[in-house]
């Protein structure tokens, strides 16, 4: 079959953000968003399970300067209304998980005690047991629309960790929903992420559940294909800095790359341990100390900032502008989950960024985009519009990058 | 002709608000929200520039014990997956402005200071200078937009101020843009407010400003019965109290209900000022005194707390939950503008409501139903969900109201 070309035309702006990748995602500055006025992107595309989804970009330029040969392949005309970006990309998310903890949202709003809550059987186990009971058809519905819900932001690449089921046959249909929703989003990359290590079982002992993770669960899920990343909730009241380099370390030693939920609650110093073992990413960091900052921003480690999480915890922000400062990449995502982010919104996130982090346009711009791939190990494909890589791209609904977190909490438009 | 009448049936929970209503917003508690388990509504429809708009609720219960004789009418049976509530009323909006401060915003983020920007051109200035260019016909397409999304996320009645033109005419062009707007939306209801004292503009003394005000603006704004209430920003670097109080009592001589943008960026006893002259609302209270509070708690005047602002500016919040605990009525809205506040998301108000400021699911619903209501003087009619009442509901996409505030930057579906 010969290769099809489309082409969009006329983009208010377009950022390509080849300047960003050109200095590897450090230290980005304006000029590195590589703004063209009245852009145009043409790109190849591919038929996935009856969709067509688009494959590579061929050619990124002003729209004046398109190529004669495309100027008669099917194309959609911004009129200069709307502006283009690289795909955004989500890299830190619990996407599959049953049950709904609003009321003890409201419990806790109306004055109620965590200590409350969790004896009235809510908080992190009441999720556990919700996903433990769903079909794997359940599961995949939620997240089905979870995902819609994502691709309506501008969402084209999301991670999707599991740590809802705690045990190896619900950590197991957890993962399981991710090939399914690949099969029904061909149009977007979504990656997975084993987190066993979320918290410890309500009916296992902490021994037997780590040897369980090492020995039976991480195996299973290498073997089986089912995840490319593992990482670990290490922080207090949950697994301690050496439980996590064990658990870390067997999973490097089946082939998977690693992430940390590193110093959240306390210090732990669990960025350092992030990057002293070459993990994707550290994330959250509100508790992160200058050494953990230091550690950071010397190695290829990512440090994922979750605003919204810290507005839901009302807790201090991460200090993003240090750790931009000193050197490191900082990637922002949702963090979407039930306890304490239940948002798909990841322009608000940028809200939060840029009021919140102090981080500027072309900080906010690589934050979803290059330096999120990074965090997914995704960066040689994904995270700038430059000809060659995956031609994923979000056509904003406004004219502007700026405008996306300029408004906050705006409503798509269904297109 | 006949009177058509209309059903929604097995909502999940239908809030009537009625408890809310019978203690007049003070004090509301969980018992007041009126839920009815697998709710229905009965209502008549009228029809209104060729749209037919739900004009007054016939009857509220359990679905099961739906008369008879609404058995055979048009009905939409949510099936027990979504909520039902009173219409959402957002009570502060400055909805008619033309340009745009994203670039600014952007600049702000980056580091540049308001001077700087104000330098460059930027701050209310450029919003005044760009709405005194624009059409009307420009101002109303604008608006229409900004009305599309506020229907989206529930809004069935919303206040509109004037302020962003600072001159008869221009004040006035922009006051005209609202008659305009209730043909194209017949279904919402939309309250007109002059605030010509929102600022002083830039080519006009402080004196000859304020005397136009009085002697000229107010007077053809109440000839044409182009604003129901007359809004004015007492502040630090705005209107002095004194020069508030002469304003206010000028628009109640010519039959215009008041209102107060008081305490926000530095205590001026606005608050004290609004009670005692008997405003329908006294808004933002971000730095209103012990006093203040107390004013307003012994006063008919609803405290209006604006979440999304103080998110915006890093300020901390307004005391919500002293002004509720001293037996004021709390009203929560959106201040859509410009310049502080760029979101019509009034779901997401809620969520800072409960997380910031301390309300319960009781004071939540209150806020932006009833509560508003009374901040417009629409309570006889609306806010509740009663026969009799104006029919303004809406239909959460979530099986209960808590859903819409735990859940945050939520992508309204299209229906």
């Amino acid at each position: 079959m010969l290769k099809q070309y489309r082409a969009v035309i006329h983009a208010s702006e377009l950022l390509t953000g080849e300047g960003i990748r050109a200095k590897s995602g450090r230290h980005v500055v304006e000029a590195d968003l590589g703004r063209i006025s009245d852009g145009a992107i043409v790109y190849s595309v591919r038929m996935s399970d009856g969709i067509e989804v688009p494959d590579q970009v061929v050619w990124v330029g002003a729209t004046g300067a398109l190529p004669a040969e495309y100027r008669s392949i099917p194309t959609r005309d911004l009129e200069g209304k709307r502006a283009v970006i690289p795909g955004l990309i989500d890299c830190h998310t619990h996407l599959v998980f049953a049950g709904n903890r609003a009321d003890e949202f409201a419990l806790r709003c109306g004055g109620a005690t965590y200590e409350e809550i969790a004896l009235m059987g809510g908080g992190i186990n009441s999720s556990v047991r919700a996903t433990r009971a769903a079909s794997i058809e359940e599961l995949e519905a939620l997240a089905c629309e979870r995902l819609r819900e994502a691709w309506s932001f501008g969402v084209r690449a999301l991670e999707i960790k599991s740590g809802y089921g705690l045990s190896l046959e619900a950590e197991l249909k957890v993962l399981e929903v991710i090939p399914r929703l690949r099969k029904k989003f061909p149009q977007m990359t979504l990656t997975a992420t084993f987190l066993g290590a979320h918290a410890f079982p309500p009916d296992q002992s902490r021994e037997d559940y780590l040897q369980d993770i090492i020995e039976r669960m991480l195996p299973e899920v290498a073997r089986r294909g089912l995840a490319d990343t593992c990482d670990v909730f290490i922080d207090a009241g949950y697994y301690t800095v050496e439980e996590g380099r064990k658990i870390l370390t067997a999973a490097k030693a089946l082939g998977l790359k690693t992430k940390v939920h590193a110093d959240e609650l306390a210090n732990t110093e669990s960025s350092t341990l992030a990057a002293e073992l070459g993990c994707l990413s550290a994330d959250h960091l509100l508790k992160i100390s200058d050494a953990g900052i230091a550690a950071l921003a010397k190695s290829e480690t990512v440090a994922v900032c979750l605003p919204a999480t810290a507005f839901y915890l009302k807790a201090p922000h991460a200090p993003a502008r240090k750790l931009l400062d000193a050197g490191a990449r900082v990637a922002l995502s949702t963090d979407f989950n039930p306890g304490t982010s239940m948002t798909l919104n990841l322009p608000l996130v940028l809200t939060m960024g840029a009021l919140y982090l102090g981080m500027s346009r072309a900080e906010l711009l690589a934050s979803v985009t290059y330096t999120a791939a990074r965090a997914l190990g995704l960066e040689a494909r994904k995270g700038s519009l430059v000809a060659g890589m995956d031609a994923d791209f979000t056509v904003l609904p406004f004219s502007t990058f700026e405008e996306t977190y300029y408004r906050f909490g705006w409503a798509p438009p269904h297109d």
